[in-house]
């Protein structure tokens, strides 16, 4: 199960020390114009290595195009995308091959599969999820140009600390992705800290699509929802996915979350967008838990394969916040999931004609953000 | 897509007031003892008007076995399970059709379809989910039987309202499947002063399996906590699903939430039972948020067909809180995506011997709950 | 694996003998018509008893819609229809449990569930195909409707007689759909000595569809040719499937099989309608070789669970060849993955505009009629 | 639809004339032990070049393991095969780019994308089809360690030439997978004839399959045999698939037709090893069609993306005869779909204890052969 998506399907496979990661792109529609170059942006927002705040492995993420694109441009045959693995320290894995960390996969995956690739975590890397940004990068350029559907996210936490104010426009211009500026020194100073003091700490990431269209998404088990909580959920240390308000809703009463429609827009968008599994024309508004990664300097007890007690400290390259470069890696997953139910509507729904009242979403700025 | 599970799969059909609902279980195992009386316990925990606090549509639910069971033991083949619709009160739908009321699914519908089944929210009702019980009292006896699993559930908020307490022989005790005795007449209070004020509230639900081994779930887009997101976000009114401490994690730090490993078992159970989309044989977590519905006796602005503004009074049979019998639906949608991932896992590896060290997982009594 | 289709999804269930059979259409584009009458037609067709050379079983064949069409028209939402067995004949079958009759799936069920519905045989009876007719009735609609594709079938050889003329107009006026009136008097002849010689024989029946546009099916493995060897060879009894001269290619000249294309039309249609997987635009062609039923009333031996050799003689209701009914079912499923693969094709490809030259398919005569 | 099987899921990607061709295979189970080496014989045994029957385009067919393996073991996690392209002519590709042969897929690519890549065929090469043979190497190797089962096959008709003996041991002795040495001479006069005319020639290809073991295969639509009519007709230039007697059974009669068993096995094998979808413990037994190419050096007109009637004339590297080299396609398509309904089985069936009787499976030496 390395692949997802049902008309527009991603595939990717490799690990974080092996000699390439890659992914297959397929379903998807010809004549979209994509180069090498597209891809440099996104992957340079998710890399590691750009600030004293993520890991410091730094690795060259040139995408090669293997196949699918024709001159410059996509043929409806499936997309292949390949980036070679450069920056791997060898090193001798044979002690902690059989070493399992605690909070981490090793445990589970030797049980599983009786054997595991230990090298930076194998398969369970966040490595991976390059090639999601990268499969994404198409979606999103499909999305823009057909639909005039944009996609964009922000870090909502970290730690213990919440924006104070929201400017979209500062989002990109802070290795945190954080959209208030006046914050930015203070969550410097705070990773810095907490960098030194060898642990780490969860953080919330809120991506948002603005112009979906009504009517995408599917009842009753293929609801957009649904779909965008089992991509966000399949990235590497989340641990909660929301939609609209989620959480807040349980304290919530019926007539405060309830949005009122009116010809000239909706009045709120505790819902998120989604109403009964289907996009409504709002604001599509999802937020993801990011849990403090368990790879830190301080040590602690794990368990080898013959059961004993075993000394684990983390020596190497290891974010003190994963959360903090997850933002493009959200974005890419609720850009697939769009793009895949864009395609599923028009295939079931392409004899609808227009259906009115299409009213407009009213983008508003909640608490949420 | 109204289908979902790989190996177990789970076909819903039907609307809130067509003649009947209906499901067609596919890939069961041959040689499970299945009765009709088996669905009359689990059916009956998640109906309507068994208390005053739920909708007081009542309805027979009489599960009728087509197929796929000869002589009281499962065969192999698709198992249908049809429910008849008893309780559908006769009115003129003409004039809400072409209505559409705040916070519903029937906007949404109209401009996906260009047509909806007005009659009790069609589709997208949760009689719907009915048949989700169902399938799952199969898999939670499957699981059971053949592996020790045991699936269970209870209300972990009702609005503002936090249990105080935690007591799991309490929970099927009183209406609200409260894990704390003494609340419950508060929460009877609570329930009727809502109910008199016409407005709703949202809830939280918590649902864990007991006994899972190690080595559930498939990495990256198979991963059991993906698997569960999406089966929890598909049922109506769901907005948030946490898996193990959810968005609590965002606040915590590393050396708090790695959950240590020692010969005798976990030390705690951050994690929720899940590490690497891999059951890691703690206890699985899963929570999940309800939001309050959107039918209330307070009346609200809405749109109809033309683009007009008009007034909705919802008079029918609704609860005012979702939340309250939505433990059930829970259970059933963990129970089913448990037993698929556990034949796909027995698939993949069957070729792998015992893997040791297996370490008990410790079932701890957390601040979660 | 009850289920077959991408976006177009037909689940079926029921046992020959249990209390119904049934079926549920997901995918289904809405704003289709349809009516229980609308089934009436092609279910007769395909019924047993109609004529003294198909198996005596009087089966009402009565479909009732359990969901997914409101006030006559598709909604959208998945389409659940159900038929009751009414002519099940009350016998003991506790003895032909475990026994195995040569030729049949009883062995073959017993060796993969370790239990079998012996009712008529169970699942593996051509009833099951039933439901797959009456869900083609949708699609053959739509197909019509939207499309202007028209599929239809008949006997292309009985035994060792192949027709000896070709007219479209006289298939549907003899009870054996076969092609040429002048044969039938000796058809009746030739079932007539077979049925009394206690004897079966196999049946080839060939579908066509006229109208598919070109640019319908997939490379690489979602071909159009391929879905339709999966369908066709998911019927019972079907030992062989062939596109447009199949096996006959085996000895044929590349300069006789490429088709020549000029802008008037193709000057031939060896292909059947299919290159590289995508339909031409020219008549798709499938044929399907049907074995000789097993069930006989020549004795002969089978196996019992107790590795016995038993006397095996069949008293019961067959047909003396089943392909003679099996026109509806092939045309059944030829419409059915035409729909599905005209629903990927819009999904992936409505951002390709009209797309020149387009030339006509020219629909021969050839040989293999 | 680059992407086939339901737990063995292989997806293949690349174009002729690309910078590479690769697959991915998933879900295969851990602990198979894999080398670049394992990849050389089937590869060389599909390779162009090896014969002067063959197309004379040499390429290195170096197998790239990316994924999945570590330390020479398989790990569970997504198993990424890369063969670079070498051996491409770089030409002018821009004057055939809007040209369409007849018998090809340029037309109906042309007609579904309005794009295509011409560079040797592009996605619809027979090249695609190295990746299937890489990815059964694995399959071949599981099911022959793990079960016992031996996959092979031999070219059962050249054109009009049968063979006229059957010798298991002299099919890899010579270019054509011949069963019969006393007629290969012939076959090399026929071929040199056929090249010298400029014209091609079909041929059929029989794969078989030892050793399974009942109880492979699903009811009603993930049935054995219509998974290998599907894989089977996903190849390029396929027509036509039979099990076991195939088209031969229309003309037989029932009486010959069943097999029957006795304790000792059964006597006849004209089902081909699978009844009602399942395998029966006999050798399975596939036959597949292919056309005579279309790539001819005798000119023929085509038409161009004007409408005009433009001459053809194939002056590359092509094969008078695809079916030559197709025996290690169809075999690893035998494969691939058994490994995959074996793991199918064990998710679903492990429950069933040891089912008596299992009687052998007589390996019949038939007309077929």
């Amino acid at each position: 199960m390395n692949t997802f998506g049902h008309l527009l399907r991603v595939t990717t496979f490799g690990e974080s020390h092996g000699p390439a990661i890659g992914c297959v792109l397929d379903g998807c529609p010809p004549g979209i114009a994509i180069a090498p170059e597209d891809f440099v942006h996104d992957l340079a927002r998710r890399a590691t290595g750009t600030s004293r705040h993520t890991s410091q492995r730094h690795e060259a993420d040139e995408v090669e195009i293997l196949s699918g694109v024709y001159e410059g441009v996509t043929t409806g045959t499936p997309i292949a995308l390949l980036i070679r693995n450069t920056d791997q320290r060898s090193k001798d894995y044979s002690k902690i091959a059989a070493q399992f960390r605690p909070g981490h996969a090793d445990y589970t995956y030797w049980q599983k599969y009786g054997i595991r690739d230990p090298r930076g975590g194998g398969r369970s890397s966040a490595r991976e999820t390059t090639m999601r940004v990268a499969a994404a990068v198409i979606a999103k350029k499909w999305l823009a140009d057909r639909h005039g559907v944009r996609v964009y996210g922000w870090l909502s936490q970290l730690g213990e600390i919440a924006p104070q104010g929201f400017d979209a426009s500062v989002i990109e211009a802070n290795p945190f992705f954080w959209p208030h500026a006046a914050q930015v020194d203070a969550l410097e100073t705070y990773m810095d800290a907490l960098r030194k003091s060898g642990d780490s700490v969860g953080a919330r990431v809120t991506v948002v699509a603005d112009g979906v269209p009504p009517g995408w998404g599917e009842p009753v088990y293929g609801k957009l929802d649904g779909d965008l909580a089992a991509a966000m959920m399949s990235i590497n240390a989340v641990k909660g996915v929301e939609i609209g308000d989620g959480f807040a809703s349980v304290a919530q009463k019926g007539s405060v979350h309830r949005d009122v429609m009116t010809p000239d827009g909706f009045l709120s968008n505790h819902a998120g967008g989604i109403l009964g599994g289907i996009s409504s024309g709002q604001q599509v508004v999802v937020s993801v838990a990011f849990k403090p990664t368990s790879s830190l300097r301080l040590p602690v007890d794990g368990l080898d394969a013959d059961g004993n007690v075993v000394d684990i400290v983390t020596t190497g390259r290891h974010d003190p916040c994963v959360g903090i470069r997850a933002t493009p890696i959200c974005e890419a997953m609720l850009a697939l999931v769009l793009m895949d139910q864009a395609l599923r509507h028009r295939a079931q729904c392409s004899d609808v004609g227009d259906v009115s009242p299409r009213i407009p979403g009213s983008i508003t700025t909640d608490a949420k953000r």
